[in-house]
């Protein structure tokens, strides 16, 4: 027996909403703690990867634990048609699938969606474990999430890919079309004032990093983050990007994303052949 | 001769604005007492009957009894056009078409349109005759129009039809998708205060109607009386549905959905086979 | 060496944008006085010129003449992405292309957009000499540019054609489509006061003309002229068409138009037996 009460227009809601842009249904689990939730796209590039804590919703209650897949499309339609003073509940039983209510405060008109299970997708995706975030990446982006949201904007429509380039000095994201070219650079600012501090970007450094990512998927990514203030973007020449926001004390919302080449770095980068890989670039994938 | 003035943004042109969701061109007949108009859609399932006494115009002068077939298209098109102080007048002949003037207030700027009248397409189509609605109907419902539109974008995108449902107890709305249902429930609640009943759903029924209509026609019609506060429900086992709203003492508008299929509403439900009608559901026409 | 400071929203930025309904890529021109630009639709229609003095600008410097072809597509694209402080240079070099930057007010977020010279579509156009208007035009008009884009709207989506005529009494402008005409009448009132002279519509004319326009490039002409508060319309029997507006005391903003086929206004027009041109109809080009 599960049974979750929100509000309208609640964090939950935004942001099953703004995954939409990536996947139409996600695996989810649900124990006494909290609402998890997974979801790979279609290309198998990117991983959607959540945990609510029982404490982000109005009443929380999950007697065992229960896994089911789910149609986030029809169940973020739902969503939309309750009012804003309804109480919305969503309820699971084992076999079938899930009712939302939505019900008025004077109890007089009453909503009910049924939405049955969909047939998972079995990819089997292991998510890397996250202990020691320091000792996976080798470099740790933090910025406003508009600021990230604009450089995607930024990239416009004429490019594929960005590589974004951290160095000591600063972050740099470069794009390249047929006939223009853009970089976008932010610089380590050590006389800012405090106020501005809070909404300037942020390097944390141990080793230059340099990786080609599919814009498509840097738009979906910043599409979500922007329902917050700051973005966590963490990297690595050799797993996966992941884009972070805590949720209280134990819960998340985390975006992994596979890079299309790497891109190597070193200090002797003169007087070498060029590596012959451009011709046979792609997105990395999940289960590479 | 015919000759009406109105104001930019009156009823009228609201109205026939409204109207385009369903039909493009309409039947026109004017005589001293009003505007009336007739138009049915060209899958023969619904028909908007309007008549505007002669008291909604500014000035309102016809000599003789006029019936022209019209591009409600054309017409509205033209109308969008009118400044917010102009004076608007429609003029017809009985051969040609009608002419829009719209004259600036200075009457410096003149704009005239001259729109041809339209071959009519002959449907032959007889409107109820509604002198005693209490005979005719055994439901009506009296529900806020926001209500009635909210319902219609509620069933959304997944469902074709919608089973309205009148019973002593409660109004209810269901829909059925692929892999999700949906019922909406309005349940008679006598402990409202004065203030709850005026925007509250009211059913005043003499025996249980069950319909099933066309989802499309109902958002058509939703939009037509979104124009108004209210809207009047009339529904019958026998008869098409009507949906109305007065326009001062004689005026109306009125649209006319006819059902797909009928379904039996008995007491003794319990033990019947079911009718294996299911294959063979479609609009009934307003010929039928 | 051509260097150009801008701020955000500037005239230049807002008219470039307004160009590329018209046209992709222009023809640059810049000396120490100015800035120019020149450009003609792919069907050779209409022409867009026009010269921003250098104090136009910010901050201005030119060392020697430069001409070079640029994508107004990707500039505007460029520029778009600029912040509301930032400060904007263009920069070019005589060989590969025009490099945009934005830098932040704290010089810690800078974005540089490398856009590549284009080749020229070699049409050699002329323009007309423009030293003495009134013996060029027979009829200038002057108009609020609201009213101007008013009547290309009015004229809607079912017309392909404008006629526009000029005599002592008025300016009409006139459109049919299928089932459907229109007129826009514009009186010369003599009995406006000084406030209602300012926003009214004003003809200077020596001879009646009148033209065939297309309305389509009317549209992309009314969309340029909407940034300022009037118009200046000239008419000519025998050259295009050209509509104005200056840019402090050097400057100006000018689209040609070529006009479709011209009609013979003549005294006695009673009487005459009507030339067969319609089938022959078509845009003039610039290069006739």
């Amino acid at each position: 027996m599960l049974e979750l009460e929100l509000k309208k227009g609640s964090l939950f809601e935004k942001v099953l909403e703004a995954t939409l842009d990536l996947v139409d249904q996600a695996s989810v689990n649900c124990s006494s703690t909290g609402f998890s939730l997974r979801a790979m796209d279609t290309k198998l590039v990117a991983i959607v990867s959540l945990l609510f804590p029982s404490e982000v919703f109005e009443r929380y209650r999950c007697d065992d634990d229960h896994s089911m897949d789910i149609s986030i499309a029809d169940m973020v339609e739902a969503l939309r048609c309750a009012n804003k003073d309804d109480v919305i509940t969503i309820m699971a039983d084992d076999y079938n699938g899930i009712t939302l209510t939505f019900e008025s405060p004077k109890k007089d008109i009453i909503a009910e969606y049924d939405l049955l299970f969909v047939d998972a997708e079995s990819h089997c995706f292991d998510i890397p474990d996250l202990q020691d975030l320091d000792s996976k990446y080798q470099a740790i982006i933090r910025m406003p999430s508009a600021e990230f949201m604009h450089i995607c904007k930024d990239l416009g429509s004429n490019c594929d890919d960005v590589v974004i380039s951290v160095t000591k000095e600063d972050v740099t994201f470069c794009a390249s079309g047929e006939s223009e070219s853009f970089r976008k650079i932010y610089r380590q600012n050590k006389t800012l004032d405090e106020s501005e501090e809070a909404t300037a970007t942020h390097v944390d450094m141990r080793e230059p990093v340099s990786l080609i990512l599919d814009l498509s998927y840097m738009n979906s990514c910043a599409k979500l983050f922007a329902l917050f203030d700051k973005v966590t973007i963490c990297l690595s020449n050799t797993i996966p990007m992941m884009v972070e926001h805590k949720i209280k004390e134990k819960g998340y919302i985390r975006y992994f994303m596979a890079p299309k080449v790497e891109i190597e770095i070193e200090e002797e980068k003169e007087g070498k052949t060029e590596n012959e890989e451009a011709g046979t670039e792609g997105n990395k994938t999940m289960q590479d």
